[in-house]
């Protein structure tokens, strides 16, 4: 089974969409006409960089309005095809897509239809090109796949088979089921698309709102499955209209389509006929093994870890590389790196597996990344995200053999503490990319999404955690003209206030709240006067749901980089969301303050 | 009758949103509570900034889930609300926006609701503050805005009246006209919000879709004169919850926002109610009187003009400004600014009553432009458009009097030629700033929109034009992470295929068209294949639709500006849209080769 994707899913001109589709190891491509129409090379030119990249050119698509019309035109139509059957006999490709009639059908008649498609199969079969037709969604008489398939049986070509494509089935609630009564044969292509849910007209949708695999609402698995039994064993192909997609860069969103790609093939079974393999198993995270902090200079975060308690565990005794802990949250600081600001720029997971992890994330595109070890050192595998950030993976329940590389630091005594989530952001436009990177590379699974009203628009969140939310990673959108906010991680620990106030003596000014918070929070909740102003000395923040209490403070931000420190009462499930806007204004009024 | 308008509408902090909406020349804004929470600055001194900048507060908004719950519950939103009535006494309003309970209601029971409002309202009596009570479209059990007035009548304070906002009613379809039935001393305040017709749950559109007055599909002026009629003079308040508006420069949105409510309540009648008074009336141009190209170094616009067999009409007797025609059409090079780039920077519109013009796009908030004239030359009027491209007006069938101001030139021969449209671009978020600047002030119509794909994502692109379609001008919105497109000028001419032989043998070289656009077209219509051949050697490209036929070419860009030149053959009406994909991929191309 190998992998396609149509060139309207990806962005750029048509050679970079080949080389990028080539480097993300697709097996083929479906060429959209109008992506050829507008390039400057030739179609033989495509078709040598196509035979150099090892791509297969699936399909050209699609022809559209051709059946279904009264004689004159469809006459007109068949001149139509020729061309275009010229032009594929030139780009070296035997397969045309052919779309149910959705403007100019005037003949509501299957005979009629059936006459045409087999006149047109004949024109095509004296230049040796199949025609796979297919029902659009909103075709005008047609828009039905088990229409369409009759109409294939009846015109009975052997160039003329059927092309499927999830979204114009899925999208009417057509049960897929059906699939398994098609001769597999004679199921020509196959075009995969996932979608939200979404109440607009048909057209819509599918131009601007297509997803890939795994993204959206559609049961894909389940689609493909059927596809499967009725034993097609031609190309998974991409055919993805989406507005995002078609402006990210090029490169990335095709690691990202083969990505889900290869993920939808795993869930569906479909492996066994794929040159892929099967996938090692996902490996759910069990706990966070560290955070790296990387910059040019850390020093500041060195004294701000000190003030909120954290033990130096030591350097590395090769490398400019520092290590705190606070009871079970492990920060590596790391100045090899000569970037200028400090971020966050690695992630280390806890799994039953680490190699399995890492192999699964490799099978999924992620690229292996270099770490700087010698003999004797631990040598942690793991891949770079999409966006660059660097995940590790460890055996959990093992003893951390890599906190030996460190040395002159001190012995945590007894000392509570965690990571309670990693706040993870991004530009809007990698929304769905790193969901599905957290859900297929990560084992993580996506929790409800919220909107964060903020001084610069809405951001986007999305929790991604584990079953149990011994994991939990917020993902932060940025609106697309705002810059993308900093990344935090939040640290548990026992008794907020203590340590609140022990960071405040040892000079830790916190992310200053407004007073207007607590009155407002005093009109929302009936809470004890004192306790109100215990927050409002120490600057902290209050939440609670039916099951618990919530008590945070920020630090100021350092680089694109600060600590959240929480104490979670009961069995308090959220993130404090109603206080995520306080933090976007106040960190921006700071922003503005410093930059004057 | 004055203005106002939420500060939720708007990006920015609490006291920006302020000098914003003061700047913009808003009478009074409604505090958003939320906005208010998040700031630095206490009620006192958002009071007291409000006074110096002249702005009334005209309410705080809202209080949310307050009635038709049980007794303990409604105990503690009497606790809320007193809270918030403290807040308000601080702040200096005296009337709280109440919706109704869209989530905590249990009591489906008008005399349950109406004795828990006038217990709300008898505190807020302690405290001086009145109630404006509203039907909110998704309220559990009220969501007409007769059920909210029956409420409130029923409850009968003096203190408690209702609220009405456009939104919520027309979103529900409901019949406004029901509104002159209220007694209009009863209407505490009128929130307006226009919005597109969108098939998604009501709180979604709401939250995320509405648009400033004249933007959408709602007939807002017949809502307002309902309003109106039924006696109403309070504010005219915008809410508009806008995700694109929550991002866009604060003052720009401003006065975008202040441009909409004049336009508004001018349509409607309401300016004899109205400090604004009443607008000019609307010139819809009759012509271009010129296009205006800046930018420090023009000389290669000018090689170009001669290369398009453009006149040369001289020097300006005083200024670095050249004149250049081609037939009717009139292009000015402006080497007066010192701007990097060669740009579209001013367009000379002809009127019925130039001043009227100018008079009416000041009334509407746009500034007017220093026009750097001595002695004995033509005072042309103008303004800014809120991008900063300058809009001039001259009267329509007069001789052109600034034209004597130029020397040295020749005099045109009998030259057919003439502006066909002129196409400008912004980025994606100024796309209703810029229709609602053209309808308002420009006195233009919007055609149907269209999308076209380019290489790095969807253009919108949106025709505005007059009735006669004399003027045309295209509007054109990149995608978000995409640059801005350059602008263009399209100039007709008589025998595109002579214009095209000549400049090409003056050395002009078009904007390549792939040969594979003229297989496709080929393809697409049955053409003369000399006709193609014709088109092809030239770099021509070609459209029909029902009534005609449309060739064109494109020059090379310099800075941000390109010529296209069209003929039109019968009575074509449209701009050549399905070429404009080919323009956006060569355009690209080229750009990516010159930068290399």
């Amino acid at each position: 089974m190998v992998t396609s994707i149509a060139t309207v899913s990806l962005s750029g001109g048509l050679t970079e969409k080949l080389q990028a589709c080539a480097k993300a190891g697709f097996d083929g491509v479906e060429v959209m006409d109008a992506d050829l129409t507008v390039a400057y090379e030739s179609p033989e030119e495509i078709r040598a960089l196509c035979h150099r990249l090892g791509l297969k050119i699936d399909m050209l698509q699609p022809l559209r309005d051709a059946e279904g019309v009264d004689e004159a035109t469809f006459a007109d139509n068949l001149r139509r095809a020729r061309e275009k059957f010229r032009t594929m006999n030139r780009l070296g490709t035997d397969l045309l897509l052919v779309c149910s009639n959705a403007g100019t059908a005037t003949v509501d008649d299957d005979a009629v239809v059936t006459s045409q498609l087999g006149q047109l199969a004949d024109a095509a079969a004296e230049f040796g090109v199949r025609i796979a037709y297919e029902a659009l969604a909103w075709g005008r008489f047609v828009n039905d796949y088990r229409h369409a398939w009759r109409l294939v049986e009846a015109a009975d070509r052997p160039n003329l088979g059927t092309c499927l494509d999830s979204f114009h089935i899925l999208s009417r609630g057509h049960d897929p089921a059906g699939i398994e009564e098609i001769d597999g044969e004679k199921i020509f292509f196959l075009q995969l698309a996932d979608a939200p849910q979404l109440e607009m007209d048909l057209l819509s949708w599918s131009r601007h709102h297509r997803l890939f695999p795994g993204e959206g609402a559609f049961d894909l698995t389940g689609f493909l499955k059927h596809v499967l039994r009725a034993g097609y064993r031609g190309p998974l192909s991409l055919e993805v209209f989406n507005d995002t997609f078609r402006q990210t860069d090029v490169y990335r969103t095709a690691a990202h389509a083969q990505r889900a790609l290869i993920w939808l093939a795993d869930q569906a079974g479909a492996e066994e006929h794929s040159r892929h393999g099967k996938l090692p198993a996902g490996q759910p995270p069990q706990g966070f093994d560290f955070v790296e902090i990387a910059g040019a200079d850390l020093s500041e975060v060195d004294q701000l870890m000190n003030q909120l308690g954290f033990t130096f565990r030591g350097r590395h005794r090769r490398k400019p590389v520092r290590l705190w802990s606070l009871g079970e949250a492990r920060i590596i600081l790391n100045e090899q790196r000569k970037r200028e600001t400090p971020q966050l720029a690695a992630l280390g997971l806890e799994v039953a597996h680490s190699g399995r992890a890492a192999d699964r994330a490799q099978s999924l595109g992620a690229a292996p990344v270099f770490r700087n070890t010698s003999t004797g050192e631990f040598d942690l595998r793991g891949v770079a995200a999409p966006d660059g950030t660097e995940i590790f993976w460890n055996g959990h329940g093992e003893p951390i053999r890599w906190i030996g590389e460190f040395e002159g630091g001190m012995e945590p005594g007894e000392q509570h503490g965690g990571i309670d989530h990693v706040n993870l952001s991004y530009p809007w436009q990698h929304f769905d990319e790193a969901v599905l990177f957290a859900t297929s590379a990560l084992g993580l699974e996506p929790a409800a999404s919220a909107e964060v009203p903020g001084p610069l628009g809405l951001v986007r969140s999305q929790v991604m955690h584990t079953a149990d939310r011994k994991v939990r990673v917020p993902l932060n959108l940025a609106p697309p003209t705002a810059p993308v906010p900093p990344r935090h991680v939040a640290l548990q620990c026992a008794d907020i206030i203590t340590t609140a106030a022990r960071a405040r003596s040892r000079g830790l000014r916190f992310l200053p709240v407004p007073d207007n918070y607590y009155d407002d929070l005093t009109a929302r909740l009936p809470l004890d006067p004192d306790f109100v102003s215990t927050l409002k000395e120490l600057d902290l923040l209050y939440d609670r749901d039916g099951a618990g209490d919530f008590i945070h403070f920020y630090t100021p931000t350092i680089g694109e980089f600060f600590f959240e420190i929480v104490e979670r009462r009961g069995d308090y499930a959220g993130y404090g969301a109603p206080n995520a806007p306080v933090r976007l204004a106040a960190q921006r009024a700071l922003t503005a303050t410093q930059s004057r």
